[in-house]
């Protein structure tokens, strides 16, 4: 039987159908008054999304390459800096900091666990000669977030980067509210667009921080960003990827629409329903059960069952794309992702074709009963399921 | 009266229409085979577009990430390069070198002056210690092309970096053949895809060159590329620009479908015939009237006319997009591009355009004669028009 593509993976994820279209609008001259005021509305919007005054600069890269920017704009070789480590993504921030000769603080947890702000306040205390604190947001790895509110308080002495990447619009990121120096983000998640767009804004304390900075750069480089971000109208230092820029104001301008805080309420229901989905069909969950974890679902996969069968059998039986599990967790547990354009009938279809597939598996389990947890969450705030 | 927008810019350039349909194709999942699929024929396709049998690696990034690679992945601080300089990415490539702490041999030429590779042969024999020799195929911000079979046999003993990133598939460069061991290209010229990714090529003796470089890299590490890139299927070592690969798959096969001889011949007669089109509208080329000069034409601005103006004149009053001068020679030049998805009869229109909008600003000339110039280019290669 035919199925329809559902992309439920924790990114790239799926885009409306109106940013799709514009992705198939003719490429314009990106020196123009007509892509100026494209982007300038896109700066303007990002400032909602990213709840910041402070400038954003956007780059053709994924988010990976911003992450790199970051390190390179702030500091000097042999610099010191702290960094939270509690999945796949905290561990690159441990070796791209290394590779680019920075003297690292770890503070490394079991995956699924959250960072201990307290043990964040510590180190710090204990190193004064420490000059920034990395955290990341949501770990797409595992599902868990982490609380930057407490992260950033806890390092208000130093400058504070967090990585937003799959996080940024799915889980609340309060970045001035809260003081987060420097916040890095990519489109292909919440905000809907395509990949290959990456973005970083950053406090007047990180860019004091950049103009004495040694470290070699200078595609990323922060001073020829602000530079070309301050013409007017803004423009990029280098070529901008203009058709992934045309579909992120279609996106943006979708999320201010909805209303940005309504958007956190949203993926905190899909968190929701998605986590009661998988306790419903008598899985464990992976990490805590808890709100903030808005952006990924991760659970177990059940004693004898072959975790990367099961998501390929969700796939080519059902054509839903959930992903499996990275380093040490690969085949043990599966992710659901629900960061970005999706809604109750997106989750709703995910935890039905997972129970098809682990009963096709040999699981023991009631056809239904995950369906009607997930059910249940919306139900009760109202929304018809 | 309406007028359709023309995008005749050296860079973004306009997409097929089949290009820009895959542009709003849903996003899949890149960690799958459906992905692998697409990115081992994308792959095969530039190995052809590019001449050459070296692996080729694409990141998300616009030219210049993809020219930082390779300074990053080839160097270590304090190594000297030799760096040719007769334009505005000449003169990024000698700053961006700085930049990173390499020691520059600068072989500078004015703007519009072909570089001279006996003078590249003798520097590199004055100094044995330079380890590279950079060179850019065509110097976009004056249309002017370089000998790169004569660089590479006048460097032959160092490795060649070659900025192919406005010439690649627009001007014959026969990477193998030749012997250039670095190439560096973007999407958005004549590979006929929006801009945001970037290629490389690398030959054996430039990655064992790579193996002992010492530059702090991670975005663009190529080690981390060629381990992505060897997988079955090949992968990014980050996530890919989805959506612009799968465009970019579509645009490929539209390249190899015309032939890449053929593509090569096409953008001789497009720049023969504007350049033909602008000495019969009685303007002076900028740069020698030669037929590598295939990717863009310079012209003077004549002698009372304000080059803005023109510029402005020629996009406002018909629609079509051409580009003024960089840096000094802003308002001094204008520059038609024809790198890419571009036929007789957009050259045919732009001249006709300039020759409409000259007449307006009073410039003195007989209205058609550009235009039938441009015409008997194609009219003696039987191409009718």
């Amino acid at each position: 039987m035919m199925n329809k593509y559902r992309l439920m993976s924790p990114g790239p994820t799926p885009i409306p159908p109106e940013v799709s279209a514009a992705g198939a609008l003719p490429i314009i001259h990106h020196r123009t008054p007509e892509f100026g005021e494209v982007f300038t509305r896109v700066n303007e919007n990002l400032n909602r999304v990213f709840l910041t005054e402070n400038d954003i600069f956007t780059c053709a890269a994924s988010g990976t390459g911003a992450f790199e920017g970051a390190i390179q704009n702030l500091f000097s070789p042999g610099d010191k800096v702290l960094v939270v480590n509690n999945g796949n993504f905290g561990g690159r921030w441990v070796k791209m900091s290394r590779a680019f000769g920075l003297e690292v603080t770890e503070l490394e947890y079991d995956w699924g666990v959250k960072a201990d702000n307290d043990e964040v306040a510590d180190a710090l205390a204990n190193d004064p000669e420490i000059k920034a604190a990395i955290c990341v947001l949501s770990e797409t790895s595992t599902g868990t977030v982490n609380d930057i509110e407490g992260f950033a308080r806890a390092a208000t002495n130093v400058v504070t980067i967090v990585d937003a990447v799959s996080g940024l619009g799915a889980c609340t990121l309060r970045t001035d509210e809260w003081g987060v120096d420097v916040v890095v983000a990519g489109s292909q998640k919440a905000l809907m667009t395509p990949p290959g767009l990456a973005f970083v804004s950053v406090s007047e304390r990180a860019m004091r921080m950049h103009e004495v900075s040694r470290m070699p750069r200078y595609y990323f480089d922060w001073t020829a960003a602000k530079k070309a971000f301050e013409r007017d109208p803004a423009q990029t230092a280098w070529t901008p990827a203009v058709s992934l820029i045309i579909q992120l104001d279609v996106a943006l301008q979708q999320l201010i629409d909805e209303g940005v805080e309504n958007v956190f309420a949203r993926h905190v229901m899909l968190g929701r329903a998605s986590r009661e989905g998988v306790k419903g069909m008598g899985l464990e969950l992976f990490g805590p059960d808890e709100d903030p974890n808005s952006a990924v679902t991760a659970a177990w996969v059940p004693e004898g069952i072959d975790g990367k069968q099961l998501v390929r059998m969700v796939f080519r039986e059902h054509g839903i794309q959930v992903a499996g599990g990275q380093g040490a967790l690969a085949g043990r547990i599966f992710r659901i992702g629900h960061c970005g354009y999706f809604d109750a009938f997106d989750i709703i279809a995910t935890i039905a074709a997972t129970e098809l597939a682990l009963e096709s598996l040999g699981y023991p389990l009631e056809i239904g009963k995950g369906v009607g947890a997930t059910q249940r969450v919306f139900s009760k705030s109202g929304v018809r399921a």
